[in-house]
């Protein structure tokens, strides 16, 4: 059955690939399922087409047959329950690796999504110069738990996972801005993270699509 | 095998039902598993037994024989998974209602808990007055997108699902500033949520919990 799924026609990033669309590329790659990718511009992610596969108005999306799924989490977890390698078979692991997924989703990106929003989306706001060092501590203080959980292991738990894959994606979003230096066995997790062959082709096809010549007209 | 979850010793809220353990304990009444609750105060929550089990020291958390988990969504995951009635037996709409458990934890809970950032943890900071409806303004914006899909459907996709269950208890976090009163059809469907048997039963448990006489010493 062939995989479409949906990404910024160009992501506000310009292919640094920390739109969500890579952390989904990347998973795909891991499971070595094919798939097409098809561009969607900011005005059209709001219109009836796009909000009926995401109320949100978001990217990406994801379609396999009839079925339509949104949310990079959901979509992850999708592709790493139908193939091998990305969730263990034991019970206990498997669980253990799912709670990580929505670790990093709802318990790490929050205030990483915070700090974006403090320095993109409140830029201009009288307010966001005085209130960044404030959301930076929460970042710091939440990776800093995590950097105490994972201590000298390769992975969080056991061999690499769907959670270790969502984890190193959100944490990627932490390198810009220099936090992520900061915990240095967090950077080298991440780096492991970045050094699968599989996140390598993820990136590359997202940069390749992010700065392919415009269509014209 | 039996199941024990934590939660705060006094949370809170003092008994209004927002905090995590509530929608887990819910989750177990829907699944019909007896359960033991075990009391963590806030000092405890920092301490390495409670660290092991949830890195980031906060409840609930979940344990099940050998099995330990933590976050929320993973362990309403984990019981949906292993019981009828909370996840269709249908692959595809099983992955839309897995969808809308990410979708309430990773785009409709930031905003709502950024609202609770910016009324208690930023309260005394000189901005908070100002910028308290930027926030409030994103919230909107989320509940209205998910109003718009929701429509006059009773739950989210079919069947009240685990998905419901996460969402109504991450929308129930904007009942007390009223805005869940501005979207009357969500209003609607949080009160066809808490109007469950087994909601009701949750509830009652985190308030008999709350507010039972503190043990002396």
């Amino acid at each position: 059955m062939s995989i479409t799924i949906t990404a910024f026609e160009r992501s506000p990033d310009g292919g640094m690939g920390l739109a969500r669309d890579t952390r989904v590329r990347w998973a795909l790659e891991e499971a070595g399922l094919p798939y097409e990718v098809r561009p969607v511009s900011f005005s059209a992610m709001k219109e009836p087409a796009h909000l009926a596969a995401h109320p949100f108005g978001q990217i990406p999306t994801y379609e396999e047959g009839d079925l339509v799924l949104f949310e990079s989490g959901a979509i992850i977890f999708h592709i790493a329950s139908h193939c091998a390698g990305l969730l263990p078979d034991n019970p206990g692991a498997r669980a253990r690796a799912i709670a990580w997924m929505f670790a990093a989703l709802n318990s790490v990106e929050p205030p990483i999504l915070d700090l974006s929003i403090a320095k993109i989306t409140e830029r201009d706001y009288p307010w966001a110069k005085d209130r960044l060092p404030v959301v930076v501590d929460r970042v710091r203080q939440r990776l800093g738990q995590l950097a105490a959980r994972l201590g000298d292991a390769e992975w969080l738990d056991g061999a690499f996972s769907a959670g270790d894959l969502v984890m190193v994606s959100v944490l990627l979003r932490t390198k810009p801005s220099g936090i992520l230096n900061e915990f240095p066995t967090l950077a080298a997790y991440v780096a492991r993270g970045e050094a699968r062959p599989a996140y390598k082709r993820a990136f590359a096809a997202q940069l390749a699509f992010n700065t392919a010549k415009p269509v014209a007209g």
